[in-house]
């Protein structure tokens, strides 16, 4: 993500959201495990994220449905890139809280959504609420601490 | 996980722990995106699992550190097929919570350990302890509903 | 809540919500931890539950500020009789997760609102967002196995 | 805890443990809502706590079982007073996970053993579980903060 399109993502709050260039560039710069697993990127502001994934067999678990590790790595990245869209400042994921409610079939999309609970200091806790054809299906509360420069 | 040699597991309580053929049966069989990200299963009894994992760098983030969602996944995987060990009966997660506590790079080892905390009729709690180079890094606990065969 | 006011509570699924008269046998009942706590109840509908708590002195920890227990017993109980009020069936708290996200001292209030996250059949997740003076002070995310009467 | 023979507690790392003399100033303090509810501190050093509370009506729910938000309140005290007996300085709990295992009546008595799983130099992840009867009944992964002085 150090290429001059996504030069605004971790070096300065997110106002106004990013272009469809710079997200385009964030998609293809290649650099995070959720990106690898099929997650895009379409909205990053401070106070807002959005993604999706289309679901393939890789990522299921035995029985045919997406693996839960799917969806805590979605919310594990959104909500990561949110607390730094939000303080330009490197944040780092202490806890990844995340209720699976429903199961997800190859063929799929599991929509993704990131919200800011609370955003202190020196601690951040974003929401990232994941749905499946309109149904919600997990719900991941990351709380991370927001470094120093 | 059909192929002969891994019959055992999800058609009996593991009691003795598989041999090493059924490990590499199960190893080989290409079915869970834990495997996919590298997750090689080296001891699986009814109370006790143990795997661990390479980490490559379609693992990391853009920092440069292992993504949290892979110490989920993981988590959730192994934590899945002891509550299926332990009972023979398919196992859904509920919950994964996994705190992160340190960080792994490229070229590093995540050995990881899954034991019991509750085994109930209808539900069970499982620890997975993570560690890389002796230092523990993660720790999931995932909520697992046990279903009717 | 054996009362004649109360019936309903226990005994079908709350729509309409309580009357102001079935809200204060509630209330009135000395049933609970929460109730002894302070927790006052004052909406109850089958989808939300409101309550409040003036916090006095006997909630605090050492350092003058409400123990952060007291929020999770806020969320316990909210979110219980909320699964109550939607199912009128038995619902037991499996697990209590509970972002401790700012801090009260004596004499102010703290408001609660629970919501249904996810309302399944043999589970439901609920959410119970803790206010005071307008500001969130705590999150609890109640998952609760709904038993058969 | 201001008196004299409760001096250590928030002034040092607690080692070695706290006399019994000390014990007793603690829980004869009355500064703590776990107190308030029949906790009480029979161990205390740098690295592992233990007290017990023997349950009354006050604590239960109104179906005769102990309010989940007692076993969180007793791993919130034990796991803070650890982080402090750890480190001499002040800490802030963050989120409180409770696993709701087993039910407990009254007259039953519940024992706690708080031990640390990471202990940064910002960060703990304190564990405490409860036990009633020999049968685990609760466990609590409480996340601190740990202040400067």
């Amino acid at each position: 993500m150090q290429s001059d399109n996504a030069f605004r993502l971790y070096n300065e709050v997110i106002e106004p959201p990013l272009s469809d260039d710079e997200l385009a560039a964030v998609n293809a710069a290649d650099l995070d495990l959720a990106q690898r697993l099929g997650l895009v990127l379409t909205y990053c502001s401070q106070d807002r994220l959005e993604g999706h994934l289309e679901v393939t067999d890789k990522l299921l678990q035995p029985t045919g449905i997406v693996n839960g590790g799917v969806y805590c790595t979605i919310g594990e990245t959104l909500a990561s890139i949110a607390a730094v869209a939000a303080t330009a400042k490197p944040a780092v994921g202490m806890s990844n809280s995340t209720d699976l409610l429903g199961s997800v079939k190859a063929g799929q999309r599991i929509d993704a959504v990131a919200e800011p609970v609370h955003t202190g200091k020196r601690t951040h806790l974003w929401r990232v609420n994941m749905s499946a054809d309109g149904k919600l299906v997990a719900v991941t509360n990351l709380k991370l601490m927001i470094l120093d420069r």
